[in-house]
């Protein structure tokens, strides 16, 4: 990479001149940007020249502050407490990784990695979930055979971005998976037991978790005769199901993906069917189905898990779904995704001709466009041996929960909250202000663990300080005159009871008691 | 960008036919791993192929798991809680920004920036700080006048790591700022009392926070004689006196930058100056500095913040220190930092030749690299007015604690904890395994808010559960058998007391009242 001005200048010159290197082309275009940019950052210091940039976040990305943020941050409280409360311990990993580590491991969906640029050393990319990135760490910790590990972490997607519906570039999740050689289903059914445990917990209303097994999808493709080689690519297809008729679906696979239209339509028959556990018996009477090998295992597998799932208080909320597909080449058994009568945005009529869209542009006024699964999973037993090269890794089978998503569902009903826990605020009486005297309230406040606060103006007068605090919604006044630190004394009064009184006098040395009295009653 | 496998190839191809563009370049380099990426991610899907390549994470990044993890937990938390304490509010910014906003704010340190790669839309970098994205969020949100916001995230710097100092390429800063128009040095002075109380929460011992005050470091140039378009570079020289001798930065300025001896000579003389409040006294005795316009305003300043400081009860802990003079662009006024004796690395000798090092390379095991300072600031009066373009910005003055490097020195003296909070184990004594009813009881247990594991296994023996329950320091066992749910009880046991007794046999409907019983009882 260049370095210098110079350097940078001349490779500019070069790509200038270059007839295959137009000043239209992206390259020429970045290193004319990295040539300014080095100017800029060399530049001498001092009154900055004026710079005509745009302030603003990068697309697709969004800062969060005041309330929004008080919410976000109650739920990763609510669904660490669920994680913890199921034994998972956390772990923490690099937002990006080598980009060979994530090479091959997300279909169709590689092309939206973001990529870092090449600066000499090595080549990376950002993180495009938390799952891959933990599969290489099992892998890298040969000692561990078995973990229930969480992770609450920003991700990275170039996707088209849909702000108010929580579909985002740089978003969070929220990931608890099992990794170990265990019985068959018992941590799957676990781990649908603590996706329950928080959606309720969030209080979200009417969510359904929908199942199904991709050894049963597989069997599916199979026995309709779709060749293996497209088992992958006719799979995404049926994925988009949750967005598009069967119609579109089906003209997909065969214009698209040159699958015969009669494969295609005894697929159809398959990937309408949903239901509950009933669904299982009727396709366990399907003889052709069942003498499938992989179909009958993934079969197997579901009965099990429906038995687990009864245990555990699960049931109600399950619905198998043969049309849920879920993108990610890794899965290889049971999958998931929870979805809210929000999750899908109006189906597009089906002879609307696809319109040209900007791929930057945001679609939160597209009423096509829903808010999304907000938690999805499933089981990868091959991921790490991907990882380690040998042929059976660690299995494992996981959730993810899309928190941006879940916060535009809860934002609606957010109920007004401070955005500070401010306890005290200390003021002073009188002409002096008192400045250092209410330095040394607030230092003895703090030394107790009391949440304190005070007006930095040398000289305030006693109208601003009751302002600041109650804007605030401070709930203890602490106020100081000279007469007081005469008598080594504070007064001590409850804010925002619309009262007029002057507080209580105490001495200082039972300041601290009287004040913790006192914001014990006021919470009770 | 191209996108497609023959987009890319045909770009590969034209880079190795440019004789500007040989295979050796960086672009060429970058191009070619471009096309092996989008072979990869193109690839049919089914069983990888077998692939070479490094399981690791990124030069100067690493995974954090287990103790290290609850340790890092614990100190964030910490460090939460006084900033809460003192009224912070968080906020949270995208972890990349386009890269005109982060241009021309770190002088020297602008080559550190990571790029993100040009994929078509907008030039992004990775954060450097969370300093220069505070004031660009304050210029864009012209509602918010003043705040004491706190924001604790990671930052990256394509820097020479020391893994085992904390002095990594992804790293956590925790950071309190104050944003408005205050009364002179009142908000510097909380600043300074928040650094103290984390500091002493953490247990950091024999810290000091050294100051010093931008104004007074540019004095001092000025009457020295350094021309006005060196004094920041000079600064930069003068910043590496905690590494190098004062005869290796007087080479420095002479050599490198131009200055001449004689201007070096006078510098020398207050640079090697610190000590407490009186050396303030003594430099205001300096007819030549105290004439200066700049000085006395900086030391104006630093009389107020004594006053204060004593105040606050944050005396004992400050050096005055004319050598600190901090390498960021932004400051105007206080700076400071917090450093303890493990912060500074052996000096090298000043005869030694300067080894060509592989910026690559971890200087763990070099002496003459320290911790270096575990927490730093100061004033910013001028940043926010960088975006605004006003002339008066929003001033303000913020504390950035390195808690990687702070992580570093505690970790010597980390004691032994549990890594997971489970606080029962469920378990099943006879040889059905009792899978469903083990899944009921945890069910109950964790509805009503208790910390529940059991073994995944259909039919383990008791032992089997037992090390389990033991290994994960779990306290409280319950424990079913065939005749336990015959009678609808169940027996409930603490673990880990060595005492072999059968444990007590209660209800099933009192089973969550006697649990939570005995935890307590227990953790008192």
């Amino acid at each position: 990479m260049a370095t210098t001005v110079e350097e940078q200048a001349s490779l500019v010159r070069k790509l200038k001149e270059d007839p295959n290197f137009g000043p239209s082309h992206a390259d020429t275009k970045a290193a004319i940007v990295s040539l300014k940019a080095l100017k800029l950052a060399n530049a001498p210091a001092g009154p900055p020249a004026k710079q005509k940039f745009s302030l603003k976040v990068p697309k697709g990305t969004k800062d969060w502050s005041d309330k929004d943020m008080i919410l976000r941050e109650k739920i990763f409280n609510t669904i660490t407490r669920v994680f913890k409360s199921h034994g998972g311990v956390t772990i923490d990993t690099p937002v990006f990784e080598l980009r060979e580590i994530l090479a091959g491991k997300y279909g169709e969906d590689s092309k939206l990695i973001y990529d870092l640029k090449d600066q000499g050393g090595e080549i990376c990319s950002l993180r495009y979930d938390l799952t891959v990135p933990f599969a290489r760490w099992l892998a890298m910790n040969t000692n561990i055979e078995k973990i229930k590990r969480y992770h609450i972490a920003k991700v990275y997607r170039r996707d088209q971005p849909a702000m108010t519906k929580g579909r985002m570039r740089e978003f969070y999740q929220c990931d608890f998976d099992v990794a170990g050689q265990y019985d068959s289903m018992v941590p799957d059914a676990e781990v649908l037991r603590i996706l329950v445990e928080i959606l309720n917990a969030l209080e979200i209303k009417d969510f359904t978790i929908k199942l199904n097994h991709r050894k049963i999808l597989d069997g599916i493709f199979e026995i309709c005769g779709v060749p293996e080689d497209k088992i992958r690519t006719i799979s995404s297809a049926v994925d988009k199901l949750d967005k598009s008729p069967w119609s579109e679906v089906r003209k997909e696979m065969i214009e698209e993906k040159q699958l015969e239209p009669a494969v295609a339509d005894k697929i159809g028959e398959y990937v309408v069917l949903n239901g509950d556990e009933t669904l299982l018996s009727k396709l366990q009477g399907d003889d052709k189905l069942s003498s499938n090998k992989r179909a009958a295992e993934g079969m197997s597998d579901m009965a099990t898990l429906f038995t687990y799932l009864r245990a555990l208080d699960v049931l109600p909320r399950i619905k198998f779904d043969l049309s849920l597909a879920r993108g990610l080449d890794y899965y290889t058994g049971l999958i998931y995704e929870a979805v809210t009568p929000l999750s899908s945005g109006k189906v597009l009529q089906t002879n609307e001709t696809k319109k040209q869209v900007d791929a930057d542009a945001d679609r939160s006024e597209d009423d096509s466009v829903g808010v999304g699964s907000i938690a999805a999973g499933g089981r990868y037993d091959n991921l790490v041996g991907m990882f380690t090269g040998k042929k059976t890794g660690i299995p494992c089978v996981g959730i993810s929960i899309g928190v941006e998503r879940v916060f535009s569902l809860l934002k609606a009903r957010e109920t007004a909250a401070r955005n500070n826990e401010t306890e005290v605020f200390v003021m002073a009486i009188g002409k002096t202000g008192l400045l250092e005297d209410r330095m040394r309230v607030c230092t003895e406040l703090w030394a107790a663990g009391i949440k304190t606060e005070f007006l930095y103006k040398k000289k305030p007068n006693l109208r601003q300080q009751f302002d600041a605090a109650e804007k605030g919604g401070v709930p203890v006044g602490v106020i100081l005159g000279e007469q007081e630190i005469q008598d080594g004394t504070v007064k001590i009064k409850p804010l925002g009871t619309g009262e007029s009184n002057e507080g209580e006098t105490v001495k200082r040395s039972e300041m601290v008691g009287k004040i913790r009295q006192l914001l014990t009653s006021l919470d009770g």
